[in-house]
């Protein structure tokens, strides 16, 4: 038996490494630990892994959930319960990486790990929803954005921000639905039972209160604030109706102008994407595909790609 | 000659009492003070007066801008040189009065002045407008507001903040010129010379820098970047003129609105309105009348409204 364990044990050491996948997002941060046949071991997740608002919190929940995931391995797996972060490579994929300084924080990092691979979340997303392929990811979430990656080139589209870009986004659908609620009860443009609704979630009943409590609020609060347009559609709302038409067509013409890059696929993720899919154009519904795999599992295709090319 | 003074002095401390006006905005504060003829006897600016972002920093300002107001009466008019500001009863024109907790703050106020008279911002603009009497006002600066004041009735429109409210303001318009900018860039919308001057104004070359410049900035920042709005006209720019017709006629509309009230009079003021002016509805253009006198002059109006109530 002992002779056996000491097999497997090489086996995932050497000739069929593990890897750890992170998201780090940012409101959680996501791990899992995959093994070679993309089968998860263990996951954890933890708290803000957006380098942006603060690397040290994001190194802190990078860590936290990659050993919340190793811990649950150790728990359920046949592995070795000497394996430490240091002995794992990880991939992972950030929010804020494309700029400069953000990238060069944290790839100065030491880090627990063997090595670390780091990306953009949004490639990792990308890589997750086509198993490590080519292809290309629509997001809408908290924000939105496009990528497509197809031999070795990649096209970005949006991914601005709030309140300046994320057109048809969690944030821009909340952000949209407070303007025409405001605007109806000023009647300078028509009613809308999204008021009915922004006055449940938000526990208000006037434009003053309505306006204390969103005044100077972050794109994550707004973005709780997005379902309140979809539930008006219950009502046949046009206002809702309208505003929702506005975002799903730029989902739409983001689509287009990524399957200009011929990807193999193309998927829509993140919060927003099952409520906003009726409303794209019809052809582009249709070439939609499933994702195949989370964000934290493409962070560990992403490393095993590294990790190839390098030898 | 020394009894004439004496006469002089009298007259102006009971039988024609000086005022004091503050307008307290985000960025500056302003003070006259002004005798029973409406003539300026001194002025006053200091820093910050909006008590929503610093209760404290406002009663500084007001006290600051009344001294400076005081300090030149002094110098110039044949006023008192015993005159202090305890003397002296101020109306305080403030952002952010409409706030109940605001209000309070600032009416419980041990303030140096014989007495004051707390209104708001937008009240201030309309009776100075006006001369103090029945009129309405579109204001568009930093953020957009519309009052009107026809026998003691109020009705207002607007005022709702950054980014959920406040179309047609000089924050709106920046917004929409860096949105515009962003999806021009990402080839989402047609290209727009709003970019040249954007780029210009923020010193980026980039949509990367453009993001880093503007993310997570106040209303007063992006209403520094209207102007590359109507900058972008001279080159017919469409996307500059379709912007620049959805703020004028958002602001037509709350004009018309207003004007059911029937007031006697209506003016668009704030730094913002001569731009706009020409894109009003013509209708609405014929109708406005130009402004009496600035703000402060109308928190003078203010308080000598209400002390003659009070008699």
């Amino acid at each position: 038996l002992l002779h056996i364990k000491n097999k497997i044990d090489k086996d995932y050491k050497q000739e069929q490494p593990l890897f750890l996948g992170i998201d780090g997002g940012g409101s959680k941060c996501k791990a899992i630990l995959m093994d070679q046949n993309n089968t998860s071991l263990g996951t954890g997740i933890s708290g803000p892994g957006n380098p942006v608002y603060g690397s040290e919190l994001a190194k802190i929940s990078i860590v936290e959930s990659a050993s919340l995931a190793l811990t649950e391995a150790l728990l359920n797996s046949d592995i070795s319960q000497e394996l430490k972060l240091n002995d794992i490579c990880a991939g992972i994929g950030l929010a804020g990486v494309n700029l400069p300084h953000v990238y060069d924080e944290m790839i100065k990092w030491q880090s627990p790990f063997k090595s670390i691979y780091l990306t953009t979340d949004i490639h990792i997303a990308c890589l997750g929803a086509h198993e490590g392929h080519d292809g290309a990811v629509l997001i809408s979430g908290t924000g939105t954005c496009g990528l497509s990656n197809v031999k070795n080139h990649s096209k970005i589209i949006g991914g601005h921000g709030f309140p300046q870009g994320d057109k048809g986004s969690g944030a821009w659908y909340g952000l949209n639905a407070v303007e025409a609620v405001l605007l109806a009860l000023d009647e300078m443009a028509p009613p809308t039972t999204i008021s009915k609704y922004m006055c449940q979630v938000l526990k208000a009943s006037t434009a003053e209160e309505i306006i204390s409590k969103v005044a100077g609020k972050p794109a994550s609060f707004f973005a709780r604030l997005a379902n309140t347009v979809f539930s008006a559609l219950e009502d046949k709302d046009e206002v809702a109706l309208a505003i929702i038409d506005e975002g799903a067509s730029y989902i739409s013409k983001m689509a287009r102008l990524l399957l200009k890059t011929t990807p193999p696929r193309i998927s829509f993720i993140g919060g927003l994407a099952e409520w906003i899919i009726p409303y794209l154009d019809q052809d582009i519904q249709k070439q939609l595909s499933p994702s195949l795999f989370p964000p934290e599992a493409g962070a560990v295709f992403y490393a095993r790609h590294q990790t190839a090319s390098l030898k």
